[in-house]
């Protein structure tokens, strides 16, 4: 699938909306902030999803287009407090919004785009029952959020993460406002519970997933692509899968090694290649990997439950994509 | 009035209902942050009057008392973040979240109880097109927050504040709360629109008197009954109302003076009273109480337009108590 040839158009769309809406805001300085991250672009996987699936359901993308841009302002609220929290300098390149504007406009923007969010559900032109719906499925959604990112810090100071704990970690952190995404697309296409429910755990198992394979190409992607430096997880002490299921398997000598490096900020080039490679020695990468794949498999054989058509195809193809080798 | 003769039973009931609805928080790091200025009690004035209304307009207080509650979450959130964003230590007597907890635990705590507000919304007892009006409120008042907030922060850079940029500042930060408190009882109420509309505004200048009453205050009463150091926002060189009005009266000298002690954070014990001193020679202290005193009159007159009865009478009562010289 070529991503920009078949959704350029709706990205534009989806930027239009996002940065038309933002710029409401009467203050400069605090719409600068929040439209920091928005205006770097971005894949906007969260809104396609959400259109795609109203438009599966009911032909009703474009009615879902706010709702799934209300997804995308919670995605970068949580994007700007996430880096405060875990002092972030850089973001795909760029500066962070705290570094860019300092920490309390970066709180506050984060604050603003939450809220406008809200706003923007309550605006949509849909009856009142569903606009409810659609504001409660976003209010649980960060409430899912906060309680991952909550665990994830836990999580660092933690010696004892089992593969249970991190799955619904990132269950809560990254796969919610994906389930969020297919089930709001459902509301507003007038699917019925059953269907919504499907639409929920297809975007839980797709966000799974794909994070799994987020965490993959983070160790085996090089940096340009990435844009992040290879490894950053290792430094950051990161207990992904990968290393949870590495600690499990692997021997006391290498384990000891491993621990040495894991979190280790000033690790050198030549530490966090050394940290992968007794990662793929245990035969870890490659069973996260395993996972990420079975798990997306899971997602599209959901995605059956849709009426079929066009629609329903260009779902499938783009939750492949969600995992392609390139980015 | 004795308030807590008078409203002790509502309290206990909206302290209950606050408590509970966050501890079902399933993490408890993060639940008890957001349990940390909640639990250290308040006198609850967003979901009294939310509640007033709504059994004045329809004899609705206990089906509004989720909106209150979320209100409440909401003024609790963004104490949280405006300590960190403002780096204060202590709020009344006590340490500030992110001292207790933490920076990132109190962003995420901030979070978490914006997100459970909505929730809180969502799952009220009303027809969902209330419920839905409803959510744009609160959605719509924390955007106003933002802006409120960003603005005051725009101001401590700033040497030309006037009077009504300040005004508006205060509308959105503090009034804002006040109105959607007055607005939302009405709405669970069941009033019309123009009633809506008064609330709403008899909110805003209720708000409006109560912050500038706050300020007075916080150069007048004793620093035990304030929770706080007596000139704290010298200190900090606020720009309230007063300082402004003082600005554009003083003679050179003592507007020099003046300017040096604000915003000096070592200021000693003398130079604070200097400065007040000066505040009060310029007649400014004298004039933004009656600027108070004015609003809480007109907000007062606005009451009227609800039904007559024990409920109305009630709000006047509290509405005297905002202003009054002991806390």
């Amino acid at each position: 699938m070529d991503f920009k040839k078949e959704f350029g158009e709706k990205i534009a769309v989806i930027n239009k909306e996002l940065e038309s809406l933002i710029s409401e805001m009467e203050n400069r300085n605090l719409r600068e902030a929040m439209l920091h991250y928005p205006k770097a672009g971005g894949k906007r996987f969260r809104p396609i999803f959400t259109m795609l699936v109203a438009d599966a359901v009911g032909k009703s993308g474009m009615k879902a287009l706010p709702f799934g841009v209300a997804l995308e302002m919670v995605h970068n609220f949580t994007l700007i407090h996430d880096d405060v929290m875990d002092n972030d300098d850089t973001r795909r390149g760029m500066k962070t919004v705290h570094v860019a504007y300092g920490i309390p406009a970066a709180i506050l923007a984060g604050d603003a785009l939450f809220a406008k969010a809200f706003a923007v559900v309550g605006d949509m032109d849909v009856d009142p029952e569903k606009r409810s719906r659609l504001a409660s499925l976003l209010a649980k959604s960060v409430l899912l959020l906060a309680e991952g990112q909550q665990m994830d810090m836990d999580f660092e100071k933690s010696s004892e993460v089992k593969a249970d704990d991190y799955l619904r970690m990132i269950e809560r952190k990254t796969a919610v406002l994906m389930s969020a995404a297919a089930q709001g697309g459902a509301i507003v296409g007038g699917a019925e519970l059953p269907l919504q429910e499907s639409m929920f755990e297809f975007g839980r198992l797709m966000g799974l997933g794909f994070q799994i394979w987020d965490d993959v190409l983070g160790l085996r992607a090089d940096e340009k692509r990435l844009g992040k430096p290879v490894g950053s997880d290792i430094r950051n002490g990161k207990k992904t899968l990968i290393v949870i299921y590495a600690l499990e398997t692997l021997d006391a000598g290498r384990r000891g090694r491993l621990s040495q490096i894991l979190g280790k900020a000033a690790a050198s080039k030549e530490e966090v290649e050394e940290a992968i490679g007794i990662l793929d020695s245990a035969g870890a990468i490659d069973r996260a990997e395993r996972i990420a794949l079975e798990m997306i498999s899971k997602a599209k054989t959901l995605l059956d439950d849709l009426p079929e058509g066009e629609d329903r195809q260009r779902l499938k193809d783009l939750t492949d994509f969600m995992i392609r080798r390139e980015w």
